[in-house]
């Protein structure tokens, strides 16, 4: 049995000392100047909401969009996710909900709610516990450092209170469709639930996304206390310093001599007629796979980054040749839009990985942050250097949804990019125009050689490799790619079926 | 037996004329250069590529993309819908796919899938498939004269050449996974689906979105056919007159004297103790209503407009304060973002209709089209005139979902709105700062009486009324909206439960 001590520690001072002393009307008033600041401020707000069933958290997030303006809030609940989200990453289905800048969003059911419950009911390990809470860890913290508040309440009941407001509301006609046999249960698991809750809060706990530990016996003081918490929580960030803003680094990075591409033999060639033969057995290859893949409630995503003109378009086109055009969207990733820019950085890639039995192909991806963001100053040099770690946790999510990562750089020598820009300026396809940065980017050739390393090097892991691929010659590098995809989902799906096994064997022997 | 002699017709002249005259690398490129110049457009495209089983849609798709550039095109296809899009009116899930401006979508299932195949199973009347039909001319009109190009195609095979070309696909090992029961069960309606789309056909053809039947026996022929079909499509809407510019109309309108606020009674007063009573005793209602709703799989919209400082916010709160929070959102509507700019007006609307159970509260609405939009000239004349239809015809499709709707404009009278901006400009709360826009609206109180005067006259329907609201005195005008949404909920969920009657009756008598 776990007892309440540390609770009610984190309870009795605050309680005391702050209960009534500021009346509704004067926290309603500074609420919604929060509010408005807010609205005008490059931040946005999540709220968690968690706490003890029957500690009225229902009632709270209610009085707190009376309190405010709720024109600029929304409020998450749907503890089942739709199917839409259950085919994603878990996580999926709060970055999809995550506000634009100057708005808040309160999760009623947050990160927490499944984790807690299914480790106080015994359905989880400490083990997986642990690791789950790392993973809220991360996400936190790349949200406060991404310019999102996180305020994060827990509403606490000890056991006897909860079983009097339970038992209550259980028999007050107006309230007793709130309480349920799921709610009673929990209650016959307080200790384990308040133990589950102070790891979480234990692990969870930091100065950018802080937790409070609200006593909710009275409705009144727990409502004004959350108000009080959120809108001083809210007003100290904005008033504190402003994000620090990017600047083009002084100096570019500069490629130790053995980097990753230096070894790269961009001699490899291969001849038409064997390329031929190739791709169109590898494309079979493929097609097949892709099928297997969806019958196995899977999904594939493929990353394409490589210099200006290496070839990225190209190789894409020779894998989706293969398929279907059902199954797959090539996403063109250029600078982010109005909504996007209102976000985190990776809002736009989690909001757009596949459902099961579907491809993403990413020209251009997450990792623009330590490419071109990272050369140009387009974001800081600590956002740029935590985001390997940031990519890292993302890809493992994706990993542990069922999703098939393959991550491709493309890599060209100088004389031959500069022969193709050559090439392009006379070509009829309009697509193709060059531009002035594609000039620029050839300028910075040695800094991107250093962020590419550095890229590589961080971020290669064993379930989502990079593979450096020779783009000198095109059918080369096509293959190599072809390839490499099969490889990837057969160490997922098993061998790709032969086709020939498709008609029946002979009888016999 | 319904003859392929009109489809026959359709094909023949084309097919002979046309095969062949350019080849795939001029089509190619042509239609690479199309797309390019689309990206730089105001238009968007919308595809729909429907057609007999066997006909070869996929591949038809699968080439499209190849031969354009696939970075910029999705394709939908989805006969079932998520469980988001099945708990919205049916064409929520098309709506919510709609490309942005230099983007094109192709819809391989689209609207016209489930109609034409249900009708051609007899699974639904001439009468119904008449019915869809027009609500599918309607959005086609709306998208087409929203700078949304729709180019259409059917392809066709006659009952014996399909018949062929499934015989032969279920017996290559690489294509038989394409073939299924469905496919041989539409075989035997060949007739029945060809009168069917004919019929579809008819109804829905138009300059504006026009359809092309190909031939699809020949691959080669059919691909190129519709590349050629699309591109010129596209080239020609492109080069035809540039969409016409709103300007500023060249006079305001003018209300006639007997206009819809005329004789509203601006005198009507609810003294407090009455209005607490009342409020008290509505909250409950609508309370105990909105949770009958849920159970009923039904949603509810609230469309709120009215003149500034009418009280829409106060009279939104007192709904919203009876409600759990989880079941609503409140949506406020203002100039439009990059996103919802690149899309029909509708757009921001449709995708954030409610799904089952919960409630959108839209504060100002996609009426902003009648009133703002027509007096600030931000949409043409001819825009703001086809919108009354348009909104018709958007909320019967709601209604037909399932969606209850209620809508109030809120009228104050000119006095007390001088009075209300005057007391606003002394108020601590900083939202309702006055802006110079709230005194230049002022000024047009008579072509914003003329323009609610048409937007009532229009677009009250039985099942969409109008409420108009006397707001002078506050108290007064939450009480009707109070009483108007629930008056809205029983019509169709019956009287609300009296709470007495949870606890269980006396027995006897």
């Amino acid at each position: 049995m776990v007892k309440d001590d540390r609770f009610s520690l984190a309870l009795a001072a605050p309680r005391f000392r702050e209960a009534h002393d500021i009346s509704s009307k004067e926290l309603r008033l500074a609420a919604l100047n929060t509010q408005f600041d807010l609205g005008e401020s490059p931040y946005s707000v999540v709220v968690v909401v968690a706490g003890m069933e029957g500690a009225g958290r229902g009632e709270c997030v209610d009085r707190l969009l009376h309190w405010l303006d709720a024109r600029n809030i929304k409020v998450h609940a749907d503890p089942r996710g739709t199917d839409e989200e259950r085919e994603r990453p878990y996580f999926y289905r709060f970055w999809r909900r995550l506000p634009p800048t100057g708005e808040m969003t309160i999760f009623f059911d947050s990160w927490y709610s499944e984790p807690i419950r299914r480790r106080a009911l015994g359905e989880i390990s400490k083990e997986e516990f642990q690791a789950q809470l790392a993973r809220i860890k991360a996400f936190e913290d790349l949200l406060s450092k991404e310019r999102v508040i996180v305020v994060k309440f827990w509403l606490h009941l000890d056991r006897e209170k909860q079983y009097k407001r339970l038992h209550a509301d259980a028999h007050d006609p107006g309230r007793s469709w709130r309480v349920d046999q799921n709610d009673w249960r929990m209650w016959t698991r307080h200790g384990e639930l308040s133990e589950a809750a102070l790891q979480a809060i234990d692990v969870t706990e930091d100065a950018g996304h802080p937790w409070y530990v609200v006593a909710a016996d009275d409705p009144h003081h727990r409502d004004s206390t959350v108000v009080k918490k959120l809108t001083k929580a809210i007003q100290e960030r904005l008033e504190g310093p402003a994000p620090v803003k990017p600047e083009p680094p002084e100096e570019l990075p500069v490629p130790p001599t053995d980097h990753v591409q230096a070894n790269l033999d961009f001699s490899l060639r291969l001849k038409k007629k064997k390329y031929r033969r190739e791709r169109d057995r590898l494309q079979g290859r493929v097609s097949r796979l892709i099928r297997a893949m969806g019958d196995a409630g899977k999904s594939l995503v493929l990353v394409f980054e490589g210099q200006d003109a290496a070839g990225k378009g190209g190789a894409i086109r020779r894998v989706t040749e293969a398929l279907d055009a059902r199954c797959y969207d090539v996403i063109p990733i250029a600078a982010p839009n109005e909504a996007e820019r209102a976000r985190p950085y990776l809002w736009r890639f989690w909001t757009r990985l596949p459902e099961h039995g579907r491809m993403t192909i990413f020209d251009r991806s997450w990792y623009g942050r330590v490419l071109v963001e990272r050369i140009e100053g387009f974001c800081t040099e600590e956002a740029w250097n935590r985001a390997f770690d940031e990519i890292k946790e993302f890809e493992s999510q994706m990993i542990d949804a069922g999703v098939i990562l393959a991550k491709f750089w493309v890599a060209i020598d100088a004389d031959e990019q500069l022969a193709r820009f050559e090439d392009r300026e006379e070509t009829k396809y309009k697509q193709y125009k060059l531009t002035d940065e594609d000039w620029r980017n050839r300028d910075r050739w040695g800094a991107y050689e250093a962020a590419v390393h550095d890229m590589v090097i961080h971020t290669s892991t064993e379930a989502a490799p990079w593979t450096l691929v020779e783009g000198n010659c095109k059918r080369h590098a096509r293959v190599k790619v072809l390839e490499t995809v099969c490889e990837r989902l057969e160490k997922v799906l098993g061998p790709s079926p032969d086709p020939d096994e498709t008609t029946p064997p002979s009888s016999g022997g």
